[in-house]
């Protein structure tokens, strides 16, 4: 396997996606929220980039088994069922429903990476999973999304440790970009360490807002096995359809 | 000192410069090519980004004291008197001259971190020099050029080393941003590598065209002791009346 890193979704050239599976990484947080809304039973997720598009998305969806759900500027979008807080994707909000989101960064990155022939989204809560589903790929492209086109050290550790996983798996099989060999390093000094979350830019961001707390439900590694795959701008679960 | 890094030229807003100290680094090869004219007694250099701007600027400077320099996939511009291996630039080459530059990735980092207030220009050769000439700026700007606008090993491993140059120096006072910290770790774990630098794009891309000695050369640290600065579209030694 050849993987590469990209660390913003402005790196991301949709051309250079073709023959590679993508794997969208956003741990603060939509990446997070889109496999804890599978993991509580929404049945697919919609990204979507603006707030009209999202809500012309769930009028057509009907509105009676569609939320919309997003954030700006880390808060829930005015008159939207839900924000972008994955404590919040509950059964009792989510179970049987689908959901049109709209983020900052995540979706953005999540429709630069639909180019691929496969698009998995990542997050520490279901790594190995992850790991798993795309280790078979020949070509790899890790898709961060950074924060407003900066580098973000949450995304780029998630990376760093998915990368690690799979040359666990793969060894000296894995060939990994001079970007991928930084993550690795970085996921080798660091290992998963909510404190490194929380000193992010995203994390102080979070926590200014009064949400730090999502920032330790994001940093659980491996609590859920489901991996979602975009497929015509729907994300579902690999065993639901997506595969 | 608070100190940001931008990894490829892409990620550089000039406006957000304001204000700032920048270093611009490409070790392989532009800025350890200007380190070394100007150690050889060049008395200034004048990044272009085009061939056409070269030439036509070399012409109006008089060609009798001018030197047009640069290279196109690693090799000389064709009708140009060197290309960018700063092995060419010697003291037989470049004393007393001043020299007309148009590289791939450097020159562009260059022209994009010009609107910083005070632009200096790095490489392995002058790491600690060049350290020591910004250890007293308030906000800095650490410009990686990167290749073709990806993530550059060799750049951000230099980047690395200038970082812990200054947290050596500075102590606490030194605030890096997320990207700022991945690379003190990159620069922790690996030191300098010229095997790192070898293995890196840039440098298969010079073995490729049997220039892999250049690599080597490059990655010797702290064998000069000048800054180079860029300041109204020339670069001079910062106690040549560049400060």
């Amino acid at each position: 396997m050849k993987a590469s890193v990209f660390f913003t979704v402005n790196e991301v050239d949709g051309a250079v996606l073709q023959g590679h599976t993508a794997i969208v990484i956003d741990v603060l947080r939509a990446t997070s929220t889109i496999v804890a809304a599978l993991a509580a039973g929404a049945h697919a997720i919609f990204p979507v980039v603006s707030t009209e598009e999202a809500i012309k998305l769930a009028n057509s969806l009907g509105r009676a088994d569609t939320l919309l759900a997003g954030e700006r500027k880390g808060l829930k979008i005015e008159g939207f069922d839900l924000g972008n807080s994955p404590r919040e994707f509950t059964p009792e909000a989510v179970l049987g429903k689908q959901v049109v989101m709209s983020t900052t960064n995540g979706t953005r990155a999540l429709l630069a990476a639909a180019p691929a022939d496969r698009v998995l989204v990542a997050s520490f809560l279901n790594l190995s999973a992850v790991a798993e589903a795309s280790a078979g790929a020949e070509r790899l492209a890790v898709v961060c999304a950074g924060q407003e086109g900066r580098f973000a050290i949450d995304d780029a550790l998630c990376a760093g440790m998915l990368l690690g996983r799979l040359e666990e798996r793969l060894g000296s099989e894995l060939e990994v970009d001079e970007a991928g060999r930084v993550l690795l390093t970085l996921a080798g000094a660091y290992g998963v360490d909510p404190e490194l979350l929380h000193e992010s830019a995203s994390g102080h961001a979070l926590a200014a807002i009064g949400l730090a707390e999502d920032v330790d439900w994001c940093a659980r590694v491996d609590v859920e096995t489901l991996v979602p795959e975009l497929r015509d701008r729907m994300i579902r679960r690999v065993d639901d359809g997506g595969a």
